[in-house]
């Protein structure tokens, strides 16, 4: 085996440029991406971590127009519901939110935690069952910081009923979908989150640290 | 706003680097980080991406050596609770690998989604709540890998009961526990998983992609 690396400033500089330009897109430009480029990326979910070395993530790649269609029936289904839970000027601003880039985006990626997998034989899991979701989650993380090396832009979905699009895509009740994943080429590029854009949401300037 | 930086092929060895190098590490130096280090990766975790904005990230660095010693215990109880559901061989493996950096890690630091956070307003979390909690997984990745970028490792340890963590820590309940973390120097640096190197698992040679 190699010996460590060690990472230079420079890299460590260009890591957090990285990570300021992973944003959650919602406007992408209908140019396909080059042949090859979302296996490419798809490769390095390999390296995520996962609980017991499960590697308990499936990705469906849908590209038939009905499938998306049905989707994006679901999403407004799920999005007029959620409208319904706000007022006022909230509403308003709710009304107006671009939440997903489900009609521009080239690749549409579903992806699910399969809860029935005997791989890593359940270890890590026995108290926290949810370990098996959350290393899918450490893989979608992945992914976005891969896109992004490649200016592909990605937006994670979540205004669906899981059920439903299980049932859309005709899979097992085990898998558990974890994200739904609009990718493409973004149509504009900012480093501010869109909801802190529209005026939805400010980041904190700091993050809580607790001692004990 | 400063223009989309491209990432060259360079950069994109780097991180595929990083990815391969972030490994879940048990076996630490003892030697404590450096003063501010540990602030300065956890600063990153703003650039990590959350549902609606929430940011439900809640970090607690744990030093009392008490308190430690009660998460340790729980550990030890929570882990033969684990060894008892196995049997023969496998149960003689698991009995000999090593599942958490407990006694060396120099930074202890658990880390809660807040549910009861009104930041966000709840958008994205509708039809799937625990959008919360995957927002804090996406945190804990992000750190994994800043802390990488300086030759610092971490250990996830999901082998605990939550709500006992909850109370040794006087936490309340809206916290819910998504990751116990060791941090510092590795002991030994290797790009082969622990539980590989064990004989506990494998990792596929492929990711899995279903067409639809």
């Amino acid at each position: 085996m190699p010996h460590h690396r060690g990472f230079t400033d420079q890299f460590r500089d260009q890591f957090q440029d990285l990570l300021k330009w992973r944003r959650d897109v919602r406007r992408f430009k209908p140019e396909p991406l080059p042949a090859g480029l979302l296996e490419e990326i798809l490769a390095l979910t390999r390296f995520a971590p996962s609980v017991g070395l499960s590697e308990p993530w499936r990705f469906v790649r849908i590209t038939q127009p009905e499938i998306r269609a049905e989707i994006r029936s679901d999403f407004e289904a799920a999005n007029a519901q959620a409208l319904a839970g706000y007022s006022g000027e909230q509403a308003a601003l709710y009304a107006h939110l671009k939440l997903a880039g489900l009609d521009s985006a080239p690749v549409h990626l579903a992806v699910f935690t399969d809860r029935a997998t005997v791989q890593g034989s359940r270890l890590g899991c026995h108290t926290m069952p949810e370990m098996l979701e959350y290393s899918t989650v450490a893989a979608v993380t992945t992914l976005w910081l891969a896109a992004r090396t490649h200016g592909v832009g990605m937006g994670w979905v979540s205004i669906l009923h899981p059920e439903k699009v299980n049932a859309i895509l005709s899979l097992p009740a085990e898998w558990h979908l974890v994200a739904y994943l609009c990718i493409g080429y973004p149509e504009q590029e900012s480093t501010v989150p869109e909801l802190e854009q529209a005026g939805w949401e400010h980041r904190r300037e700091k993050v809580p640290l607790l001692e004990r």
